[in-house]
């Protein structure tokens, strides 16, 4: 098993303790088909029947599983109690519940955190069923605190992992920056950016057909949307969103090239312009990243540099949590709209690992957008990935 | 994009004329981490904000999404109306409801029926909150009957790929028969049938780490667990559970091999005894299996048959919906568990796809357990995979 699942259910304790909750339940059921995000920091295999995973600030933490499954559950040597149950969960969960006397049970629901809100309405309607009539109805509160925590701080072996994401992520932009040429369309790039994943037998981070993204030029449609016909074309702009997950871990990563006219010798002032504002914004985002500041106050930073240049303001968050997904949960470096809900009043914390990713159009060459990778530490927050400070240049 | 989401949205529109029901909402967000099982059947795509998929009987469904995703969602042409948001999908949600005026809302809770339980409970709260001082807050139900009936109800094209899945399972047994010898352990075995996968490009049905399952004898431990270092002994049973999932379909069959002792001829007529009992079961549970019975009526007759010869009462559910997940929600062929919620009361309907695998222990040679996959038409239930009728032997 995963030493960073025993990591982070150590971690889940120490956070139980610091939040004053004295138990953490995570109630899921046929996880192969419906996945709560939370089971997988706590658990390391499927559970299929009913099961309650209990985090409690001792370390004596409880599993209630099918009978089925209780030998692996055993064998992880996380639950020093093991609860194996044939009919029904409700009396071994009520039993434990009665031996635990939680004042409050922290359960996976939340309205802001989708990475939070793993416990399903059913599951929820079930669990208030089984509580009825017990002291413990009234007990129960949204887990969202923990998971922010146990979620947002990343542990070393975490951080290793999302390094050697970006490392892989790198070496395949490299590769595919010395193979461009003018002509190729986007899904021949694709392709090519594909062929490199399976010969390294790696996974993409997030869905493969828009994973890269690739846009040649301003007719490109950007977003979460598939590589076109469109041709790569000089005088224009080439802009990628890409990122590997290796061992379980992401990179999320844009990059951007000109290709440069027979006769040019350097982008347009208007390129350049653009591309040095997106620089400027990610390293100003970087340097207000610190703990205790809100993400809130981060996005505004690199929103504003570009409106006070006179680009439109993005219709996204400068930047969001990056680890075991590539939308990571938590927090979120982003404006008040309601589609975010509370997460941008979330305050930065050590250990967090975010994307910085602010981006422009340009409607005569095409999208300029970066993204890098920074790790929040004590001192100051620090690129993972190595920036770019420059366009890639190819010639046409 | 895969015919079968085609099917299946055609499907959908067919069964909420069906239950006159006039929209079934999906709504999902962050769905790399949080899967709603429903949305696989909808939509070939993960979504990002909080995203709703309307379907409707009149086949004018609606997509609205985060306006990066509009692009993707239009390409798909399941969604005649797409319609992107930048900051909440609150307006768009109320404007869309307010045009339809639906007398009924499907949404994805249910506490019986896990693959039609996706929606978080989270996400339920700020439905809530969208709706409240409409008149669409009273209008939501449970959308499980319609996701019992689209799950359950196989399309052609599904079916084909069920019988792929078993196909490549059914190979890979015939190779791992051939190879056997006393002396190996569970884990060599089992290594055996991942390599076999890997050479093909092959998935297992469910989680790698118990699939297959192999327990040799009598004293490995039955469910959900690893492969041991427990050996292959004559005078033995050797049981496996093993399925393939091959272009997104499950395979779920278990087989018995009895390893005879250097001078025995066939197996001890207890364990032959145990067996036929097996095989009989699935046999009398297969014809039981018709459109209109219940689950439990079809689970009564072959946990019955086994109770009645002298074997203890096997602690699981005789059979469960087969497909894109290994347990594929709906229905269960189980008995009236708590556990189980309403699920064993679900009819048998044409078109649906079970297991069926009773099982017994026999204290002094290992388990006996047999897993079928059959298919419901209107006029009998018949195997999909190749029932196996006699004890595998190879020789100690």
């Amino acid at each position: 098993m995963s030493d960073i699942i025993r990591e982070k259910v150590h971690q889940a304790s120490l956070i139980l303790s610091e939040l004053d909750i004295d138990l953490w339940l995570t109630l899921v059921r046929e996880t192969t088909a419906a996945r709560d995000p939370a089971l997988e920091l706590i658990y390391p295999h499927d559970l299929t029947w009913q099961s309650a995973m209990m985090i409690v600030p001792s370390g004596q933490h409880i599993a209630i599983v099918g009978h089925f499954e209780a030998e692996a559950a055993r064998q992880t040597g996380l639950y020093p109690a093991v609860i194996p149950y044939h009919q029904s969960i409700r009396e071994p969960l009520l039993e434990a519940l009665t031996q635990l006397q939680p004042r409050r049970i922290a359960v996976n629901f939340s309205r802001n955190d989708s990475h939070a809100d793993g416990l399903s309405h059913g599951m929820y309607q079930l669990l208030l069923d089984y509580l009825s009539g017990t002291q413990f109805a009234e007990r129960l509160i949204s887990a969202e605190g923990i998971l922010r925590a146990l979620r947002g701080r990343k542990t070393e072996t975490e951080i290793h992992r999302i390094r050697a994401a970006i490392q892989k992520t790198e070496d395949i932009y490299q590769r595919t920056f010395e193979m461009l040429k003018p002509g190729m369309s986007e899904i021949e790039v694709a392709a090519f950016m594909h062929r490199q994943l399976t010969e390294e037998g790696l996974e993409t981070a997030w869905e493969a057909s828009h994973c890269p993204a690739v846009n040649a030029g301003p007719d490109s449609p950007v977003g979460h949307s598939s590589p076109t016909d469109i041709r790569i074309a000089a005088g224009q702009l080439l802009h990628f969103d890409f990122g590997v997950k290796l061992d379980g871990y992401c990179a999320d990563i844009q990059r951007v090239v000109y290709v440069l006219k027979p006769q040019e010798e350097q982008p347009p002032a208007e390129v350049q312009r653009g591309f040095s504002t997106i620089v400027e914004a990610i390293e100003a985002a970087r340097l207000a990243l610190k703990p205790g500041v809100t993400g809130i106050q981060v996005d505004a930073i690199a929103r504003n540099l570009l409106i006070e240049r006179g680009y439109p303001e993005y219709k996204y968050a400068t930047g969001h949590h990056l680890g075991r997904t590539v939308h990571d949960g938590a927090g979120i470096l982003g404006p008040a709209w309601e589609r975010y809900g509370d997460t941008p009043n979330y305050p930065i914390e050590v250990g967090q690992v975010y994307t910085l990713e602010p981006g422009l159009m340009l409607p005569d060459y095409g999208y300029i957008g970066l993204e890098e990778d920074v790790l929040v530490t004590e001192q100051e927050t620090v690129y993972l990935s190595t920036p770019q400070k420059e366009l890639i240049l190819i010639r046409g």
